[in-house]
This record gives structure tokens, sequence and C-alpha cells, in this order.
């Protein structure tokens, strides 16, 4: 048994082993879609799907190296932890090879042992590997078709990001034939249900990083400084879980930072100290073995709440609460965000910071103007996974809801986050205030002195089932439960029964 | 008072607000720099330097945004935090303008606050500020000379990355002359020699960086993982020194690894368990405010040193010792490297590894085979800071020597890290134990019983004054004194004299 640190404890130590059967599996889901695919659309069953790993990259111009991530297609298939590999399957047999960056002698001394070829074979669980130089003769040896090997690249857009995966490209590329739109929508789709090996991995990541944000909450104090907060969370993910990277930049949001949606970036960095008074939103997430964790917990800094901090906490909880009790395949997104903002609606009117209907007040969008952010995403390799919107789909144009990240309905096997959130944004409250359609629904008095307070995010990740959901974050939620905690009382942190990653 | 994370403490907590005014010194240096090198070559005192900051970049082809850190020519002269930005200076009058990205509306719902032109001109103490989209403009209107305005780009070799830093590139760019050769050498030789307020910065980065060093010795035991060293490492210096950023990846080698240079990147990550009996090799430095730290402390992980260990460690640092005690301005330190060497080949000389004589050891260059490395690099906003071979200089070609980062006379003002070391690396020893000219010295029998030992390094960060240098590095060093340490007993870490940054 480790030593533990000494100022906390954790039961999530030592973290799993993790074995390669997922990466197996993927491989096999994809093969078999593809080859759907190819036998639906009259094709031949030869050729080949290939990857390009990441690259190392250096900072601007010097030899500061960035610390390593891979890219997630190639993670999803192959699980490799080192840059500079290709991967490939063939489509005939089903097999997978791995290229492998042949190193000079000297990285022996630099970088550390040279791993053979077998190494990586055994490690990663493939049925090949040799060198990236040799890709070119290895798939023509490989190859049973007739005429130049068909290679499937993965190109296609990141619905989020707007940007394009990069094709693989290598020396000799010209003597193989390549398919650009064939595979990127078949590998998203595999990606969006996820096995119940990745199920596993993505508990394990939200079990740490809930562990985390509990430890969070207990040291939180007021005069401490934001970014104190976020780095009792990366200790803990690491140190207990082995989590060297995170999701995304922390938010550890508080005052009225809470209502910037993105705050935690280099141009807003954590930096304001904690005021007595002060709710804090804290969304941070680590990554266990490629696979995300994204959590917001908000409470306020001193530890106990106050009737307005109570008033819109319980707003969001109860949308929280809501969207997971209707949550179940066939469900639409776009009516999880609606219902979200309704029950947030109808919480604000019974508060008296609204008044009138809520049914007209969801025509006018007004929940926008409170949640301008979707209700949530799905989650896996990527904290903003890819295949929210089909090839085709377009994104709703309304307020509020052109934010969302999917349309879908849900699926089996689904991770979604569901985050919803109550803010107190001038940007967006003071023309919903003035605004003729909706100036009338705003009780300007009671609203007035909400302004200031920032805003509560409450986000938890949710596997879809065959006949509802599961939560996999385990933070305490009821405010007495809150409370309770940041005075010190224990929460039942447990490890997943899902744990067995080594089967 | 801030609230304590409650295992730890420190005394270097709040971190010191760091004054602009450094910033404003650089660009005053490169001002007076600049114009200097133009009288002398007879060209006109007009025209602009003009530098683009870096860009936030995101991951592959998704959303998500890795932590922008700034690009470091442009921190030194201008000190801003934000992505996005250019930043110029007038030649004729001396006179700084920032350029800052216009950014959407919704960024103030997204992002955060959007600040104001003033905003930026007060933060980072210029004259000016702009918008990026306004360069074209105000350039050509501040401009008082004939023809098209000169604009200074940055252009050269890194001497480490052997990459090019990338000129300043922006739409408009073509009603401007553009000089490529000029701006780089001079600027570069600017970071070379610091400055008081400088060293100051470094000097907390030194102190929270050795405080955080001490603190890892102190929970260091048999059984815990590499990670777990790095992890207590970051926790320290981002709880109390808000160093969100490292100099460089963290180096925690144990056992065997610790015979691997640049270990700890993601292909060997600092995943292996602690044994009772190993040697570790930490090699961990933050950043702070731009400004690099790079410290290596090696101890047994046990807490006690073995009498090989020990042989080894002080073998090392009597090297260390060695060239502090003889660096001063004028002296090459090429010659401190093999002054460090040959330290080392006296050690192991007494030790009974080596026998014969030392000098001849020298010519066969037999150092190398135990310090692959260099003895030190220019330290700054780089870990590896720029202006180690000057233009026209050629890095040496013998063994060792030629990884040495610089070649250069010691200055007045140059921060270099001194980080002897000896290793037992089997892909260098044997080769030199089988070759011709080397096999005599080595007492193969003894030398035997060290495969396995790993490698020991200590580095300190050093900085030279008129008749000496200065050790900003504050770890035990001395046997007993790690010892005693390691054990529980205080050590003297105290804020530095220096630390009034906001003068």
């Amino acid at each position: 048994m480790a030593m533990m640190d000494s100022s906390s404890s954790s039961l999530l130590y030592p973290p799993p082993p993790v074995s390669m059967n997922l990466h197996i599996e993927n491989r096999q889901k994809l093969i078999n879609r593809f080859r759907e695919n190819l036998i639906s659309s009259s094709r031949d069953l030869h050729g080949f799907i290939l990857l390009q790993g990441g690259e190392e990259q250096t900072r601007y111009c010097t030899d500061h190296e960035d610390l390593f991530r891979q890219e997630s297609y190639f993670a999803y298939l192959f699980g490799v932890r080192e840059p500079g590999f290709y991967g490939a399957i063939d489509i005939n047999t089903g097999k997978s090879i791995l290229f492998a960056p042949r190193l000079p002698a000297e990285y022996a001394v630099w970088m550390g042992e040279i791993k053979s070829l077998s190494h990586f074979k055994e490690t990663y669980m493939v049925d090949m590997a040799y060198y990236t130089d040799e890709i070119t003769e290895v798939l023509n040896n490989q190859y049973k078709g007739s005429g130049k090997p068909m290679l499937f690249l993965l190109h296609g857009l990141n619905t989020d990001s707007k940007n394009y995966s990069k094709p693989a490209e290598f020396e000799g590329i010209e003597k193989f034939e390549t398919d650009l739109k064939t595979l990127h929508p078949i590998l998203t789709e595999c990606r969006v249900v996820k096995s119940k090996l990745e199920l596993a991995v993505i508990q394990y990541a939200n079990d740490i990083s809930s562990e985390a944000h509990i430890e969070v909450m207990r040291k939180t104090k007021p005069e401490m400084q934001e970014y104190q907060l976020e780095s009792i969370f990366l200790h803990h993910t690491y140190f207990y879980g082995s989590c060297r990277h995170c999701s995304y930049t922390c938010i550890c949001a508080t005052g009225d930072n809470s209502s910037v949606l993105h705050y935690g970036h280099a141009a807003a960095p954590n930096d304001r100290t904690l005021r007595d008074g002060d709710m804090a939103l804290l969304d941070m997430g680590a990554e266990f073995h490629f696979y995300a964790s994204d959590i917001t917990c908000s409470f306020p800094v001193n530890g106990k709440f106050t009737s307005n901090q109570r008033l819109i906490y319980n707003a969001v909880l109860d949308a929280h609460d809501a969207v997971i009790s209707s949550m179940r395949p066939g469900v639409n997104w776009v009516d999880m965000h609606k219902l979200a903002e309704k029950v947030i609606l109808q919480a604000l009117k019974k508060g008296s910071l609204l008044v009138g209907d809520v049914d007209e007040m969801m025509v006018e969008r007004l929940g926008s103007a409170f949640m301008p952010h979707g209700l949530g995403h799905l989650m896996g390799l990527d904290t903003h996974d890819p295949g929210g919107y089909l090839q085709g789909f377009e994104r709703p144009k309304e307020a509020g809801l052109r934010s969302l990240r999917t349309s879908r309905d849900l699926i089996d096997g689904m991770v979604i986050t569901v985050e919803p959130g109550c803010y107190f944004i001038d940007a967006l409250l003071v023309p919903a205030m003035e605004s003729p359609k909706t100036s009338k629904f705003f009780n300007h008095e009671e609203i007035t002195k909400f302004r200031g307070f920032g805003g509560v995010r409450i986000e938890s990740d949710l596997y879809v089932t065959s006949d509802g959901c599961v939560n996999m974050t385990k933070v305490p939620r009821k405010i007495e439960d809150v409370e309770a905690v940041m005075g010190g009382a224990s929460w039942p942190i447990k490890k997943s029964k899902r744990m067995k990653l080594d089967e």
C-alpha cells in the first residue's frame, strides 16, 4: 500500500489497470459496421482503414515540448500513448497493424528505452507491428485485392470546432487509392455509443473527479484564491488517480465570475480572491486513459447557502433532476433542454423574480437569457465528443437552442452531460428586460438584487440505458448534503462496481 | 491571510505582485541597442519593431483549447498574458503600442469581460493601445520617415530546437518594407543578460520550486508512484506560488530510469513504483510570470544513502561546487564543462570504478560516457533560453561537448544552470568499456556493480555577478542535510531579499 498524502486520502487508489481489450472491441465494432457499409453500397471488402496518430509539438520556435496527448480517434482504435504512430485495419481480414516510429540510437540516452516492435504488438494487443517507414511495403504485401490498394482515411467535420480532422499522410501514399468520405461518419458513430469497458473507464474518471470535487469543497474558505481550488483538484486526481491530463481547463469561478461560462483560460485565469458570501462554480474533470469526465459543483464559499443562493441553486437542481428523470432512449435532447428551461423559469417565477405565464416565456425563449448554453453534450474521448449532429441535420436557430452541441434522440449507451445553469449576465438580461416582448416577465426590483450574483451550474455525466439513465457523478447535490460535506461530514464515495477493467 | 492546505505550509505565500516596469525596462534596453545598431550601420532611425504574440491552439480537430502560454520574445517585451496580440515599438520615439484582438460581443457571455483598450494600456504600461485590425493605419499614422515605413520583424534560428521564430503576419503588411535580419540577434542578446527585476522574478520561481522540492523529499517513500512526486511538486508551486505552468515536463525518475536524461514525457510518463534502495532524480521547475526555474535534486527514496550512492552523489556534488566556485565573467563554459567532467572522473577513480591517468581520460573524452549532456544552459523566459551560440560560432564537435547549449564566456547578469550528472547508461558504457582506447580505464568488476544504479544529477540556477556568481536555488545539497530534511528537519527557506517586485 502506497503512502498517502497526509492531508487527505482516497478510496480510489490505486487506479485500476485498463485492458487493451477495450480498443480491440472498438476496432471490432468499427470493422463490422464498415463492412456492412461497403456491402450495402456494393463495394469490395478490400483495402485498409488508416489513421495517423498525433505528433509531439514544441512551443513556438523553442525546444520546449508540450506534454503529448494522443489524437482521440486514434486513441479510440489503438489506445497508443506514444507520439508518431500510424495504425491500420485490414478490411478483408480485420487484422490490426501498428506502425511505430523508428527511433535513433541516441533516443535511448535522452528519452528512454527503445521499445521493440514486439513490445508494441503485445502492449497494444494488435496483430502486427512495423515501422512507419514500412507502411507502403507492408500494406501492399498484405493486400489481396486487385489494382491499387484502397486506403480509407479520416476526414470530416467536427461540429463543435468547425475544424476538419487531418487525413493520414506518409511518403508513398500516391501508390494507393484513397477514400476520404466513408470512414469519418462511421467511426464517429461508433464513438457515440459506449461499450461496457469504455463506461468503466469513464466511471473511474468520474469517481476520482467526484472525490476531488468533495476534497475541494471541504477545503474552500473565503480569502483563498480561485487557482488554489484548481490546484487541490488537480493534485487529488493526479496523486490518487494517476490522471495527468484534465478533460479541459479548470473553471474555478467565484462571485460574479461564475456567470462567465468558460472562465479559467489564460485571459481570465482563476485569479480572484474568494469573498465571504460568494458562490463558487467549479467545472473540473479529470481524464483517465484518454476518457473524459466533466463535472460542475456550485456552492457558497463559506459553506452556508443564503436564501437567494438557495432559490437559484434549487431552481437549477430541480432542472437537473427533472431531466435525469425523463432521460431514456428515444427522448429528444432539444426537448430535454426545454424541460430544463421550463423548470428554471417556474422556480424563478415562484421566487418572484419573474411574473406571468411560463409557457409564454418559453415561446419568447426567455430561458436563454438565464441559460445561454446548451443543456449538455456527448462526452467520451473528447469532452465535447463528436457525433452531436448527424450528417445533414441542422442546428436549431433559436436563442439558447442554437448553443446545443447535439439535437439528437438519446440512444442506449450514449454518455451525455446534464448541466443546466442559471446566470445573471448583464449582457443578456439588460436587453431582455428592455425588450417589449420580454420586459413584462421581469420583476425588475427583485431581479436587480441578483446583479453580481454570478451563476449556478450543476453538471453530471449520465449514460443512457435501455430504459432510463445512470448518473456516473457522485457528488453531494442537495443543499443539506453540500452543507454537511463542507462542514466535514463523510460522503459515500466508493469504487464503482464496474471497476474490473483488466478482465 | 488565506487558508493553507493542511498538509503543508509555505513561507512564500502569497506570491509577490510583478510590476510591468520589468517589461518597460526590457523595451528600453532593446530600443537603445537597436538604435546603436542602426546608427553604426548608417541606417535611418525610423520604422517599427513589430512582434506577433502567440495564438490560442486547439487540440487536433476538436474545440479543446490548450492552456495558452505567451510566446517568449513577446512576453519579454510586453508581458501580455492574453492570446492574439501584436506589439510594436516606434524606433523614432521609443513609444510602445499594443494591438489587442477585437472580440465579438458574445465573448462577454462565454469567456469574460471584454476589456477596453485603456485597460490594456494601463495594465501593460504601454504608450498606446489599438485593435489588431488597425495595425496598418496606426503605424502609417505614427510614421514620420519617408517612403514605406520599415518593419523590423523577428526571424532567426533557435540553436536548441533548430526552428525559426515566426515573423509577424497581418493583413496589409505589403504596405510596409520589412527587415527580417536585424531584430533577432539584438533582441536575443538583450535576453541573455538579466535585469534586476528579471532576476527577482527568477528568484521567486527558484524559491517556490526549492520549497516544493523539499516538500517532495519529505513525502517520498518506497512504494509510491513516480507521478505522485510530480503531483506534490505541481500542487505546491501552484497552490502557494500561483505557478500555473511548469518550465518543462517534470522528470521524476527513480531506479534505472534516473539514467534517462529526459524521462517523464508521454512515452516514459513517470509511472514506475519506487523501491526501497532506489535513487530518485527529480528535475522539476515552476514558471513564475513567464520566467523559468530548473532544479534537479537526487536522493535515495528511503532517506538514507548507501555507500555506493554516497560515492556517486558526492562525485556530482563536488563537480557542482567546483564549477560554482570557478564561475565569474570571462570564464568559458566549455572549460566549466571540462572541469565538472574532471572532478567526476577523479572521484570515480578514487572510488575504484576507474583506473589510470585522469588527464588521459580527458583526452579520450571518457567523461561523456558518464555525463553525455552539457553542464548547463542559459535560462530565462525559456528553460533553454536563446543566445547560447552567437551568430557564426560553431558547436564543439567532441563527445559530450557537442551537447552543450552554449560555448560562450560568462557575462555579468547571465543566468545559467549548473547541472553535472553521473549516469550508468549501458548504451554508452558498454561501447566505452569495449573500445581499445578507453577499456583500460575501467575497473570492469567494480563498475558492473553499478549497472542498474541509474544516475545522479544536481542542478542549480546561478546568476553571474561582476566577480563571481550567486546560487538562486535553495535546497539541501550535502548528504547530511538531505538525510536530515528527509527525516523531518526544518530547512531554511526564506523569502529572498530581492522580492520587492512592485517597486
